[in-house]
């Protein structure tokens, strides 16, 4: 960590915060300027809190040359995490994860029905919401534990793991018995307190990134459930929030390349999200599998212009289909299956 | 509601489009173009999903005319909501409300100390974290129940009326019982399970904008607490995120207008979180009151290079009571006081 | 065009806004609703402009439903635009064109190498800054007209066409004599006295879209150029401006789909710009050629920790190579050559 | 500026580096740390670029200590700079400067009749656009030369000093002639051939802050001019963009502290481009004011639904008036008059 600070700090002041910082264990280097004086601490600096040093009035500016990061971090974890989700594996030079389903569950026969054709099409694992974050109160709001019962059944008739999203600590049971893997949404990124409580789930997590959050904060809510216990993390991308309307949100997979840097964790995108509109969904997905994202999550539904949500962005399952099987030649060209 | 549909769109497609809507008692009127035909209606569309439309392949774009909220908005309800908090009135022409305290509460000397300076100053209601949302799992996580206790100790030792953040509901009978105004953070804006929560309890809420929501978001998460019962909401702006630099949020002051225009509810600025440095506090202080805001917000600590949290952001007690003086005249000149 | 009115419009006035409309020769219906009166116009709209009209006191809200742009519109020109470049195609169903170099040219020996080097590795064009347009004025601003005359040596030595960027209407004769396709930077976006000299010019031009400008603002300044004469207009995505601090900006790879959609235009990518890190920029290229795009422009440098400008986004020749070869196959699975 | 080097950076490349910064007579100290190593250089590091720095593949980071600002810099020029606009003072302890009058010049009665009215409710110059950047090329472009000389016989009937906009270097003798204070639009922030050219100008500069632009950006422009040759650089703050659609843009009022602590030139706030609706323009000037602004430009036009550009953000006459007199009000409470 680097501290500068003002022109005229007091000797006296320099002293004392050297002190100060030496007493935390770290090493201090002073380096004096004509207009500024700088600071280099060295040791375990993810104890000490910028905002706090900021504080101090002499203190003008405050950088982190480590990451803030240490269970995530590529740094102290070479290899590539595999996680599984009920046997499939995700990451490292595994294939790559084929997610599809409804944006929410709509009841039994059209989830069995949905999964029949999304596991026919190439998908290795049903995705489906029975807890929805809808921006109206008066949206659908979800299934609810009937929605996640027919998630189960349609895991019986096919076999594929099931993923659905997890909104609040009062449906972690449900969740830990019957979801293979545990969605936390982009809205519940920094839930702190969900973090927390997953953190301590044994099945796997899948976290979307926010939709204004920076890659590192996003890391760190991954550092957060890995913390408390689970380190089974995939990460998702899902689109940021920018100036731009064409789109609902702007996919980001500039992420892919920085995920597999700066930490071991696999990474997924969500281009149905992202996009907001089925007719990119396709490009989208083959410009991530390029990229050498280890999933793709999709939205599919038989009938999108009747779907209870997010009609807009599904695919029906025949174009569903085209796109896998596109996707599976991009996929060989960068050494990958899928 | 307008509709637009693709040029080419079959004249069947476009009768059984007109029969859905009028089959939930909306009036269609169709405006036929060269290159477009455009549908409006007419009744309550708030039960209407835009992204539900929008999955229809002939459907080119939907635009809402009439706003998705009722009971925030100021269209059906067209005198000020005036809030109490515990006496104190908030909104309307009453005194501008200036809330003030530290970042996080330490204990419960340093507490009552904090709330006594604040109120020897021109402050109505103490604030102070016990339950922090931070974004490292290795920063303080706030003191918890012990610090909400301090916080009533110094409500009882000052006559101030208490604020504090609630992260998660399994705290919601504690903050029932203790705390005079809840607050709901920016990361928690659209934990919708949450807002249901606080829509069912008696205390009135504090309601800050999340990091990267729209204005009309904000508004709808307001819109989940009073449908759920709760009408006794505050918005609170602190700051959104943009690309900017050299401050930790953009304030975004043109809010106050834009909220009293739209909704009856009361606006109160939070110049600390939205600036990030003292520094800047008391200018945009002073400009939210010029604005017409209804209240203020503001971390005050009595030596914020030590303090626990934010240290960075705080003013000392001289520094505040200047701040409320200068307010307390700017007030005045729009008719105000403070 | 739909515009709507507020609740308590007089009768009067909605009468002399449909005459004032009718008179410019626009169809006008009127769309009563119990809290709004809705107009739909049908006509050529492109004339009108929507901040005037939401001048009128009693108007609330005005959409356009068709886009404001015509030569750029897909809707009156369905076939793929194919812009020859010195007689290299670009758009289309043509070979995917990999345009390539120094960010800054840096003398004429320097410039023929890189020229050759580039050729060998698969690039059909030669990329080279003469102007810089540079955030600090202390920074390298170029070699001006030298630059021009080293990128013409590189074009005699190798044959490949050369790209550069017009930064001011006083070197348009210079472009119209030397360069084969003139770059309009990001900055210059919306120059508009820039554009309208390049619409006057013979040369095809490539116009990057500005740090923070929507996909509709950069058709319409390919609108400006192509309505001033020429319509030979390559769109290049650089990366917006957004809140990520891991990359320089973030590459929206959603533009290809969607300006293939809107618009007959060619589109290029550019991931050295946008990613500003050599490390991102072969995983971004392979995912812009899955996604669609019509050719890839790209920084490269045989020494690029000497380079004069945007070094660390340069690579190095021999991955550069390893690149093409890759995103030539990326580009066989979808269809396309490279 | 401190950069930070790779884990397992080699001991010779280390040397390499030092040797390299030494050799630009730069003093260098190395700290070494555990997982990484840094470098703190001090000296004049504004001919360094850290781009370039960045290029070097052991190279981790690199930051900046010092602003990359001389000229603009408070650091360097403790006084307040106070501009003189034809006789009229802007910055400092001066009056706050009231800048008003239509978007576009209509013609000469009708820009005499608006500058005798802008005077008589308070303003101290007259703005009006004779050219005219618009989105469209099918919008109204601006009077030219015409719009410019209405203004010259409003400043004759007045005696206010007249602001307009230059948009290309072309029209700078005219305006070097005719206009006393030359704007320079937000979208021509980053045009560094039209600073350069303003650079040599003899008078002041308005320099509007770009769209999307850092205020370190901002800033870096201003030292453009600066660094030219002309001195008396004004800025204004317009909006940025954000996500937010209930504005035109997001008014930064944040700025006036960060400008005014960071260098000594004055800041002025236009309310009328930053919200694009004149229901606003009332409190985000109080606002401005109140934040220690040193001038407001504002938009009046007498009917502004028949204005020819951006009537929905222009005040009519009365209203401007309203406003001027309790900005001045404001004035007062912070030590300031208008």
């Amino acid at each position: 960590m680097i501290i500068s600070t003002k022109k005229g700090t007091p000797a006296a002041e320099l002293d004392r915060i050297i002190h100060e910082f030496e007493a935390k264990g770290l090493e201090v280097t002073l380096i004096r300027g004509t207009d500024y004086n700088v600071f280099g601490l060295v040791g375990d600096t993810t104890v000490l809190d910028e905002k706090q040093i900021r504080a101090n009035p002499y203190v003008d500016n405050v950088q982190r040359v480590s990451e803030p990061y240490k269970k995530a971090n590529r740094l102290f974890h070479e290899a590539d995490s595999v996680i599984s989700v009920a046997g499939v594996k995700v990451g490292g030079r595994e294939k790559i994860a084929v997610i599809a389903g409804p944006c929410s569950v709509e009841g039994e026969q059209e989830t069995i029905d949905i999964a029949r054709q999304v596991k026919a099409a190439g998908a290795c694992m049903l995705r489906g919401g029975a807890y929805k974050p809808r921006t109206s109160p008066y949206s659908f709001q979800g299934l609810g534990t009937e929605g996640v019962l027919d998630l189960v059944k349609a895991r019986k008739a096919t076999g594929l793991p099931i993923v659905s999203e997890l909104m609040s600590e009062d449906r972690i049971d449900e969740f830990e018995e019957y979801v293979d893997l545990v969605q936390i949404g982009a809205r519940n990124m920094q839930n702190f307190q969900l973090l927390k409580a997953v953190g301590k789930m044994t099945k796997p997590v899948l976290l979307k990134r926010g939709l204004a959050n920076t890659i590192e904060e996003w890391i760190m809510s991954a550092e957060y459930i890995m913390a408390y216990g689970n380190e089974n993390v995939i990460l998702c991308e899902r689109g940021i929030r920018t100036f731009e309307k064409y789109t609902r949100n702007t996919l980001d997979l500039s992420v892919v390349p920085i995920i597999k840097e700066k930490t071991h964790l696999p990474i997924v995108i969500d281009p149905s999200h992202a996009t907001g509109n089925w007719r990119y969904v396709e490009s989208m997905s083959l410009a991530a599998v390029a990229a050498g994202a280890d999933g793709l999550i999709i939205e599919v539904h038989p009938c999108p212009e009747r779907a209870w949500s997010d009609g807009a962005q599904s695919l029906k399952p025949d174009r569903f289909q085209h796109l896998v099987e596109k996707a599976r030649q991009v996929a060989r060209v960068i050494g990958r299956d899928l």
